[in-house]
């Protein structure tokens, strides 16, 4: 990589780090500016606008997610192992700093048309999907029940994951990712 | 109530509407004034400062959600109706449109620390405990096995209305209130 993907990527991280505390929305080339070292022109030769910043800052998050979530989680065997390992790597993920970014995206801009919130959807419909998927392998092995709804356990792993993402950031309650691991729990043992 | 008071209400019902779309944190005194017809003068009138119209904003909507969801479903038989009763009203309240304007708040001020995170904290940390506290109704009642753990059920039924939220409202998803009902059966039948 040359000098210019590093400084995009260190541009990329800082922004990405600016809107888990301030949201997506609040993120500007200004507020930026004012973070980092560079000059707004500066920012404005990588970004040409407001909104071209935030997708690249929503892409980058969702490429992290990539590489850190899903794909060792799909390393691991079949099943429910691969179902338990996706948690793990998610609830870490959603434990850092500034929580799960998309989270909060998705909350904040649900009501906005435009280009974001397209990809906010198609992403998310994705994730829902890769969590449908992964269910299903577990259907195939014979670690769920035949009948078992994967796409109702998408809908429920995802809920697991926004309260504990709540519970723990806002509320500030130790006990939250216990409680999720338990919820998990619960939601294997009905699909067994 | 005066012409004051209704001013003032009319006020905040549009400011709300408009927190819906944007988010509390896109709503300021200037984007409310160019909803309303009333001039910025008039609206620094009412409220103070930005900060302070949003907390009126918030305070307004707990104080509807406790009109409309938890004094309502108090009046439900203990235990097992009740639990049914706060969820059947919540759900209501979170498909009006714009969703939830607590649960959007959540995300948005989590990690902006203030006063509004302050009354956000208190007000979601009472919510947890009004469900605590009518799920534990179901114990007393014998509906729920006396060592049911009535703060996971907090945790996982704020879990199912996230869930549900972001599956109706960004994916458009027609099945997710049908969805949220089996979640609560699921979790009912497994407290039983």
């Amino acid at each position: 990589m040359g000098k210019g993907t590093d400084t995009r990527n260190e541009i990329l991280a800082a922004a990405g780090r600016l809107a888990g505390q301030v949201g997506l929305s609040g993120l500007t080339i200004g507020t930026l500016a004012s973070r980092t070292e560079l000059s707004k022109s500066g920012l404005f030769a990588h970004f040409g606008s407001k909104q071209d910043l935030q997708l690249q800052v929503h892409a980058h998050n969702v490429e992290r997610f990539v590489a850190e979530v899903i794909r060792p989680a799909l390393r691991a065997p079949r099943g429910e192992p691969r179902v338990r390992e996706l948690f793990e790597r998610w609830l870490a993920w959603a434990s850092m700093p500034g929580g799960c970014p998309m989270l909060a995206a998705s909350f904040e801009f649900d009501d906005q048309p435009g280009p974001l919130r397209e990809r906010l959807v198609r992403d998310q419909r994705d994730w829902f999907d890769t969590i449908t998927m992964v269910f299903a392998g577990g259907i195939t092995e014979g670690h769920f029940a035949p009948d078992a709804d994967a796409r109702q356990f998408a809908q429920d792993l995802e809920g697991v994951m926004l309260a504990f993402h709540l519970t723990s950031r806002l509320l500030g309650d130790a006990d939250a990712a216990a409680r999720a691991r338990r919820s998990l729990d619960a939601l294997l043992l009905a699909a067994a």
